[in-house]
């Protein structure tokens, strides 16, 4: 399998420079690269710095690196650029078009990329985890009128991650709650979900696919038996069909995956806006 | 101010278009956007459908939409780039140069792009989340060994969501612990802590700036006053520096940046690899 280092660099973090390389690398499945992340470089020594470990890397290795790069400086983007490397600039590549489109120059000011902790997006998003954090498991159902979306399902079909993921990158206010052998008795929901029914959305997944993840919870319980799985993931799918609750299967998405599709499905409005 | 609207466009979940664009868009601050995402265009159908919201804004706005796309299917990708907007396409710009420096043609290959559930970096995000919230808030303190890093502070410095984007982001296993009166009496960290001394990183913030937080929580609480913050920031710093703990003030940059700056200074191992 070829091998090859890729380098991030960058004036700032470097999240973006790491989103948008590791977006291509994962075009390149036969291939096998290291990869370094250079965040940071904001003084010329440092970019000079960046460069000469860029350099050793070509030199011990033989081949040539790939460096991913986002400056916002153009004096410190263009030290770096001199490296013996195959150095991809994401700004530069999109900014000409942009400042045409736009008949406005760009700012090349630094510390912008991510949302800036002045930004109101950047609060709602904290906020929007806190409330995950509150309103998580089923805890806190008073506060549901405050939640754009309530994921439901049995445990462990990935309701927690989801939420928080919602939460931190789209400024969603989220809650999850469980459903138990409690709600399969009564066969309904509870009222305070009732309530909200327009917000709630399913969760599902493969039977066998749960058994095995709550074995390595809790091997050997009733949790853990397929008969008992069967039995909640089918009461959990006839309230949502009683219901008209929009529901997904998360057997083999990520949690990036099935976070967009409620954003989707639920046209939930991004709380996090570039400006 | 000028408006324009903004596609995010892909055959994914559009999370890469939306958080390239957004770093470009970031670049340009005297302007205003309605950001609009399509994701999920995975059939020609969709693809039309796409063009037909696009240039219907083009239309009513009697300006050029600006299209941030990533595409991993051909067809859908040349598609929607027929719209009437300016279509700028992130791996297109890219993909060249990187199969020529990998003499290696891409795969155009859609769904591998965060990191499928497949991976194994996948999965241990997902167990970075389920320990940071098994280890928020000085709980599970016997757990300590299994931490990448611990980061302790006074509360409200912004440990919890660091914790949590460094292990949804970056699958580092982060955990948490309140520096509370208890261990300002003792003048001393818990022998828990005094352990792990090497994992410990500890977060600091502007007096006045974290009176405002805490004011949200408990007016008119000694919590929330200026003497008792001080005294416990005074405190929480002099810990810092008699243990030689590293330490970051939080109170202007983001949860991202915070993140990234504690990769960078403890000299973590990122636990995502693209492959």
């Amino acid at each position: 399998m070829k091998r090859r280092t890729v380098f991030f660099a960058s004036d700032q973090t470097g999240i973006t420079a790491e989103t948008l390389g590791r977006s291509l690398l994962a075009q390149f499945e036969s291939m096998q690269f290291r990869q370094v992340t250079l965040p940071f470089i904001s003084t010329l020594d440092k970019a000079k710095e960046a460069v000469r470990r860029i350099n050793l890397t070509a030199q011990v290795e033989g081949s040539t690196p790939v460096v991913f790069a986002t400056f916002a400086q153009r004096d410190l983007r263009d030290a770096v650029a001199q490296c013996n490397g195959l150095f991809l600039d994401f700004f530069d590549a999109f900014i000409g078009p942009l400042e045409q489109a736009f008949d406005t120059r760009s700012s090349h000011r630094s510390g912008r990329t991510h949302g800036g902790i002045a930004d109101e997006s950047y609060q709602r998003r904290i906020d929007a985890m806190n409330y995950a954090l509150a309103a998580d498991d089923g805890i806190n159902i008073r506060n549901y009128e405050k939640a754009d979306v309530i994921l439901i399902g049995v445990s462990r079909t990935g309701k927690t991650p989801t939420c928080l993921y919602l939460a931190l990158h789209y400024g969603i206010y989220a809650a999850n709650y469980p459903l138990t052998d409690e709600n399969f008795e009564n066969g309904d929901l509870p009222s305070s979900l009732k309530k909200v029914n327009s917000k709630l959305f399913g969760l599902t997944i493969d039977p066998e696919h749960l058994r095995q993840i709550r074995i390595e919870r809790r091997p050997d319980s009733r949790y853990a038996s397929i008969q008992q799985i069967s039995f909640e993931l089918r009461e959990a799918m006839a309230l949502y069909r009683r219901y008209g609750i929009p529901w997904l299967e998360t057997t083999n998405i990520s949690v990036e995956e099935i976070s967009s599709t409620i954003m989707d499905r639920m046209e939930l409005e991004r709380g996090v806006a570039a400006r």
